[in-house]
């Protein structure tokens, strides 16, 4: 499995090049950022030189299209679909990500029909760049009813939904955080199929009742009561050999970049202890 | 359009054969039935020869696959389908309708995702055999409380949903009481594309407030306060030329088979005055 | 039916501007363009205006995205196609339209997979818009052995394929040069259902054996062989109330585009008489 | 991986319990068959037994529809399929194959667009029982060329058909013999995912040229020139470990079953040495 990083939990970040090189620096090797605005950034030809120059792999793009508001804004998220996933594709990340939030204040049934064929959609775009794409269920209880009405929010329900949108490459986003809030073991993660693993992210929780844990309030990998260790075990012997990044949602922290990556560092080394 | 029943409304039928040939003797040129019942009880040669000796074709056929609870019934009720189909399509009928339950017990947006996948499979073994499936949306408002969760009843929901399930040949089941109870105008048929409209059901409904309403307590055609003929106008302005079956949902009558035959065709020939 | 115009046929067009008014000024109400070159040319509000003024509708848009080649050409033109999609959209124009060349150099079967894919990929982005996709089926016997291998030019094969892209706003493009050189009948376009007829195409055919008619060599209506009338009168029957667009693909003319609108107006008097 | 066999290069099998006792003697793991037989032969509480007792499992079942001739056969077959797919299941197996052939006398385009549509309701319909459907590539040459038009052979564009199918429970029954006659390397093997390889068959080739190899003249594994041990290995690095069963087509044999079986012993001793 390969050390990856998200933008949750390293501060202030100055620029797409001095993440790529602080991530190297401390031993991670793929990011997660938006194509579109690295390539704006600095070109395509030097985004590449800078990932290939730090060994640095892009992890996962997100899908920055609005399926979950008005056919209108959906609409108008989509017309720079295309041109994302050919700039993920051509810096060499078939990776894109949505999270699923756990309520909504539209009618339940409605919203997941026009959700269904929104995604299904997306996934198509994203697949004819060879793009796969990766659906995070959210398991943090008070967002389950933040908004009027129930969603989903567990693994299998967000499987089930998988297998209507139908399209060969959707799968899931798993995250430590929405797996320990549920109350999932090891054993729910062993019976994977490989090609439902889509990407990976681990952060870490408080201590108390799972129902009490805030979205908003994770800790850094190793700094809490998640059993990482046996997370990553489980899901490399169900088949995944990709990206796991680190995402920390949490208060602003007065730390310096360098000096998180040097935290996220000491609790990747813990977490992926002996794996391969 | 044509004239067609269910046996919804006609008390006692002994035998499709009896309702063939009353439907006949009293202007009906349509009925829906079980095929694969209607097979087992007379064969198939009779069978085609009652419909054409009588002049009588099949209206519709009823989706006999249980797509509202689980994965095993789902399953256990496919297994006849293709034959279902077969036996309709043989015997000249090329279309199938099932009703959607305003709420459900399951959570809302599950269910969503488990009804799409399910009717969308139906909708394709259908169309392997040039049928098409229509949705009936339901009005009555004692019915989106009645179990747990509202699912949806609306018919611009309802051809949403059609949206996302994707195939070609999924349409509309239009009631008359469904239109009544939603408090729909003859605008919101005349803007359906013909496509859209599978089949048709006329009935009748009591005077009061449409939220008092049961779903149980129907009107024959013409005998209570919805404007069906100008209903029947709007659909045809539509683009609809097909089957109007009536289906009267109400407590058993005393009546014979007949003389609610009788009763029906008064309330056609008034709501057909004039349609072509 | 609406009398509509493509550019082909028209000689040298200054302007989509002077093209509409030229077709307002000729009694037709529709023409064929493209969304985004008229947008960039005059912007969106002048767009409007100029279309509102002169009561003329754009008829249909040419599905630009290369589908018949190579997979890298296929997603360099998927990234325009939301954009103008929803320029159509703005415009208030609901179809788009691509040919289909009898024969390729590709393996048959190979590219029917490829080709699948990637229109049923156009639809849904389409279809997000509320846009049909019309496919023309091209009858010209000498193009079915141009490349290497026969692909498809029968309606019915279109039909066909149309199923099998499964999407609900798919449909043919219609021109009469095909129905005559296949050798169609009005009866083959009565059997139609109206979802199917997305757009219309009109333009004549010299005498002679429709095996050697060059699909270079078309005529203007009424002055040649195919019965025009009796083709429209077949598409209104079987429902179609849309767009009925010129498409003269011929040796460039010295007449200039009022002289070639007069002689295209002559034509559409005869072949629409007596229709609505 | 898991020792299988398939009814092909077994001789004269008295019924499918001598089949599984005679497999289980020889340290075979599985057997393919077909499930409707199978407990027709002897009852599903009788079937499940003589598989426990003896440790075989099912490994695949033929996909018993005929989505190669007409609409009429395609429907006849489908008839049977969920009812076929509700025994697998009940017995344990979840996948079921169908060969392709490489040449068709129908028009190759339009009978690739009528089969992409029958395997996909065949995939849907499987898929409602959790059971994956493996298409077989078939590299025999003298079949390329058998029929009048060619279709397809290779394991490239029979994965760009899968995804064209867009299922998410298709992919390949990789054989040994289309490997070979293919041309193909290990390195060929090793790029697949997991996800995309169903089932597996193993025979052998006689020397020569591959162009020349007939599809039944097949070889027992190890009594040829096929490197069956590199074709597994490759298979087990790329992810597989599920059935790989003998497919010897070939002349009718003099020897008993069990003879065969022994024969065939050597060969996988031999094949699946140091494979885990």
């Amino acid at each position: 499995m390969i050390r990856g990083l998200t933008r949750a939990g390293l501060g202030t970040i100055e620029s797409n090049e001095r993440l790529i090189s602080g991530a190297a620096q401390f031993g991670f090797q793929a990011i997660d950022l938006n194509p579109l605005h690295f390539i704006r950034e600095c070109g395509m030809e030097k985004a590449k030189d800078l990932l290939d120059n730090k060994g640095v792999m892009i992890g996962s793009i997100d899908l920055d299209v609005d399926w979950r508001s008005s056919e209108e804004r959906f609409r108008e998220g989509l017309k720079a679909l295309p041109e994302a996933a050919e700039a993920a594709m051509s810096l060499g990340c078939f990776k894109c990500c949505t999270y699923i939030l756990p309520s909504t204040d539209e009618p339940a049934a409605p919203f997941m029909a026009a959700a269904t064929r929104r995604l299904k959609l997306c996934a198509d775009i994203l697949g004819a760049y060879g793009i796969r794409l990766g659906l995070e269920f959210v398991g943090s209880w008070h967002l389950r009813t933040q908004w009027a009405n129930p969603f989903l929010w567990t693994m299998d329900d967000t499987l089930d939904w998988i297998e209507t949108i139908g399209a060969h490459n959707v799968g899931l986003l798993i995250d430590s955080y929405h797996w320990h809030t549920n109350g999932m073991t090891t054993d729910d993660l062993l019976k994977l199929k490989p090609a439902y693993i889509v990407h990976v992210h681990i952060n870490d929780a408080k201590a108390g009742p799972i129902e009490n844990l805030l979205d908003g309030d994770r800790l850094y990998p190793g700094e809490g009561v998640i059993n990482l260790h046996g997370f990553l075990q489980a899901l490399q012997a169900a088949g995944y050999s990709g990206v796991v990044a680190q995402e920390v949602l949490g208060s602003p922290s007065s730390l310096s970049m360098d000096e998180l990556l040097a935290r996220s560092k000491a609790g990747f080394d813990i977490a992926f202890a002996n794996l391969q």
